[in-house]
């Protein structure tokens, strides 16, 4: 099926200090090291990646936007936008690609206002609780949801 | 870390007609090939695993602490009880063994009440959306916790 | 249209102590009686019908599996089931049968929790109220949905 | 028991179009139509029926209440009034009558706000989602109540 | 009062696990311990008992059921199930026994859905929060529910 | 353990009425009777207990401070308190002292605003509807708390 | 103050049935005999009086408009449009007169949707419960709203 | 009917304000005014009224308490203490005697909180938004409840 | 596109008010000057219109009948029935025409009860806030929607 | 009235996409047509008109905070934050300027998070629904308020 | 600009035990220890104070009843009476005095119930978090507000 | 304690028209003055302040993440983020610095949405209502805070 896979891999507010804030909760893996990962996954796919990391909602959905065109699977991890941001929900509906939902730590099992995600209907899928590795999951799932083949 | 690794997966009710019923929601994959992924990615790792579907709540408690010795992970998909089983989330609960719980569907995506899980709260993580696919990803994601590496 | 009609009759949990149990509220009419009544309503129709009972909602989700190629139509009555279990819902919708709900009592004019049943929505209609008399109501309902003329 | 049998049926707001209004949800059977098996059933038992229509709340109170002592028994479908109008059921509570509710479509598998109805809670049962065929059936049940052997 | 004092304890989902789950929450004597000090106290006033532990909803309807002839009084810990079985709940009300409740742990004091028990409300009274010891203030409850002198 | 047992027993507003006040909800033991029994039950274990009475929430807040450096643990009906007073609540966390709750009828079996406890979360078991006997339980319940046996 | 104090008396939906309807709740009063009360109440004060009663919503707002001129005080009793006919709120608001509501029955005692009036919070006041002595009291307390001392 | 009339009237807290406090929304006549009309009102029709005034709810309790013998009806505005004292309410239920409720102002037309009272459910009646009148209609509407015709 | 541009506008309860009622709220331009304006501008657009006023819920929902064949398109402003008559939103629903709503408020900027529209949900859209110029507004939308260009 | 007419119009997050996004919904007529559009229409009533689109919050805040001296009036369409961003609101409530919301879609007839709007109660009006038309009819409005004739 | 400035300093229930009391959550601070800071700074500003503190609401409101005219502001931490006590509120109304409240933990950061003051919405502002340090504040804003400089 | 004092001092959406906007809800002192407060107040105890305003969430996040080495604390008012931002919740939670949140009105006594902080619950403590003065007041507990003597 899709000749070209090309994954915009987003990463919301405060996913830059992973690996250094509430380790309990988030792990003490680096955001480098994830991302390293991440990219080494979507190589042995074939697929090419693009991470970016914003604590600005609006730079989220730029980017959104300006990989339109260019992606065909869109990573995300939103962050503490997940729970509220109707306006990034809205951009991944717009650019009509398949979304795949990712959290470190598992959002449904901590307060209550996490378990609500305005994300989830307008994504494929969830993985969440996994830490770093959630990623390299959504890198196989996206994998196989490009290929065709859930 | 866990030298011995077993793993005990559980369908719930109405999982048995997995690749049957209501495909454009579920997939059409047959339960039956579903557990052949499951079986050969745990051997890869050198998980063991059993796998059980049961219409039935109580069989599902059973089956869960007559394997609280022999597990030492266990994946889970809880059907509708999902929503409601206090007993199950319960049982999970008490042999304290780690659970990652999956969904066929997004059940974030679907009706309201779909969207609340009981099991959620005791479970490592969740994988929901992606299908039979999403078992295989749970092997993987158990691989890890139980060799530490999350 | 339908030339085979075969109807699969559920009686959820405490239905087989109908007759017997809070007779203001369910009647004085053993479950018996109203199962020879459903038969020889159905027989007049030409309607093939098999009855069960059980306390066990696994029981009624297999018996829902085990009959999905037999039957044309089911009729059932969940008993407390009605008001919490996705489980038994899900089933109901897995086999894609026309489904007829019914109660004894008015479950509308009762505690306010018996007025939600998770088991209408997957439903043509409901009849409830009507003691056992409802069962035959079903009977003639159904036989419609089977014949093509609501 | 009931020597006399005589039945107000009552058709609320927009009931007039029914067979040409969203025939989808409400079939295409003519009002007239239903209103011509109403009056052929009701023979069939002896029952003395009569039959109105109106877009008024206040009109069907009125009509209650003037048959308050013609009538033995009330059939009535509220329409849109069946899930705000107090006032119809107090009319309705006041005339200390079996009331019969019936509704065209399956009001519990509707809208959320479809499945409250302020209109069951006085009723003796409800027929909910068989089309015309419901009134038939509520005819039915009407006789057995005023026989007294539901 | 009751000459013939025989009491039914049942178990719920989970409670076979009594001593070895979360004892922290549930106490360490095990389950049979606790038995052992039930029939002993029955014993002490002249009450037969028998005891009942099951993880299935159906099994805990059926032997109400069951014992609705030979029991006086039913003593019930319905573990999970106690916040939403409506079926197990109308099983209590059928048989029309005196109920009472017994928990381990104080579920007024834990997660805010464990305050709700669709038991209660069909019980004489509850006892919740004292381990085991909670089983032997039950049947002395019973005792003298069943004396008359409460 | 505790090698001295004193509890302070207090009962909240209109608890003086016991006896008089609907006494098919209360029972028609006098309060006098009750405490007699209170007593008795105390001094079977070596317990010191002293009982009050108060309609004033401001009052039983001054009894448990008082009696913090007496007291070895509390029996409390709160009474209508029961259902909002936090600052009987907070008193009672106060002192660190173990916490029984008593309620004559059983509050989860009557108005839904009576099944809220703001006591029990800080209690650390609940007796509720056994009238009388559910204080003589509760001093059964205390000594093995302080005794450590529970 | 007020030299001219005439007042229209409103009656709304299944008030024409008052001593005749649920006389255990609304009395057994039949409303031409409250009428008179309040014909003869207002003239001991000089009031002009003029008592209207329809189960028309509409009715009752085409006559609060007819009297926006004529009438300096309004005596409303809304009957089951009290909970919900913001329509006839909005009629009181717009022709800015005094307000008193009636009711027969106490409503702050009834079913919960009773408790809630629109009415009310266009209102001076309410009067809940006395029967037919409520309106009495309504013209009482219209004539001093019009001599302008409460 | 009652040939002995007896009325006990409680003011609760910050009523012993009124005519100072917030006058726009309590009136400005002082409460030794209002008493003064009550009084007077009450000898009119031979009833003897004793009137309290007390910010403490134990002491309304107590008052209740001390009044059940003598006392054949209570007329009470439980000022801010309306909208949550579950203890008061339980204090008039008790004494079963018949309750009016006073509110100077109207609690349906204020902020949202204040429109619910706990006090209503035990009451034969309201009266609320007319100030110190309010008081002379509840001895009006008292001595035709203890007469025996409202 | 629609070469016969025919529009039925309605004016629910009170709106024969507008220029005297609550001025602050709705303006002072009485509605026959407002009508004007609506005629003026539907002709300016060749749009045939019929505007008409009521009271009463009833007459609106004839009247949207019988225009099912001659309109096509209605604006409507339901007045206080916006926020509660699903009878008026079925019979909306049933001609299936295109339907504009407007209000001469800003309905969303009031109290919190006005926010919500029953009608809304069967509209093309909504002018709310803009007074009688709402109207004509809606008639140039109505032209644009009947022309086929919005 | 107003001799300087000055409108900043502000598009929310997603807005640079319509025309190309969920055209099913938000209509297909580019943004840039839209703006022609406003242009044209406010140049035609001398209204100088200013235009910005932004996915950021921020942005949009800043641009409200730097005209609040040039601009008399602002339309917005806040896209998703209309929902959400009581920063926004509180920008726009802070310039005091007139405010009229515009939305593409119907947004009361959509998901139903999407039916509360945190810029209505800062705004005139809200026109919604009308696709790019609704602009314009946003510049019609404004040029009235700004005149001073509405 | 207030010459004179009199402060009354309440603490509400269980404040008499801080600094003994849950000293992780209140701090260790004695209350004699937390006034004398509060006498001190108050002179300090030439503020005359009196300090008082009851578990009694009807003492709290009888204090703020007798410094009506003697105090010029008053600072109060209701202890757990904050959550429900509408009657003390009202008293605080009632005095029209500036208001500030206090309290030791931050209750925004506890047990959902305790976010909620009902006192807060009477008072100029408050201050939670700091301990026997919020005092401190309390009579620095109070100096401010009294000097009419904040 | 803590040797070296710094704080950053973040100022949300808004707030840079502190003097200008609502000047009867936030007062009429320009930010400029009231930044000068806040240096001055620092400089007295030795502590460094940064201040910073920004209408952009990100930009806060951002300035967290850059501080979180340099400061020793952190007093925010997040303007309007308050209410919804879990993402700048997340930022300050992440850091692990202290925590004091400032409103210049008192966000209790305001629109209800207005009452709910999701920074509270990160938050050592709060200080809401006192105008400019509140930030002077939340250095002075800083202070204490790093001092160790709260």
């Amino acid at each position: 099926m899709a000749e070209i896979k090309r994954v915009l891999v987003l990463h919301g507010p405060n996913l830059n200090l992973t690996g250094f804030r509430e380790t309990n909760v988030y792990g003490s893996r680096p955001l480098e090291d994830i991302d390293a990962g991440i990219m080494s996954r979507a190589q042995s796919f074939g697929i090419e990646a693009r991470i970016m990391q914003s604590n600005h909602e609006g730079m989220l959905i730029d980017a959104i936007h300006e990989h339109k065109a260019w992606a065909t699977g869109i990573i995300i991890n939103a962050g503490g936008l997940t729970h509220y941001s109707i306006a990034l929900r809205d951009a991944l509906a717009a650019v009509r690609l398949p979304v795949i939902e990712v959290h470190l730590s598992n959002i449904y099992a901590r307060e209550e206002f996490r378990a609500n995600s305005v994300i989830s209907p307008v994504s494929v899928g969830t993985i969440s609780g996994f830490g770093g590795l959630g990623y390299v999951m959504a890198v196989d799932a996206m994998n196989s949801v490009l290929e065709g083949n859930t």
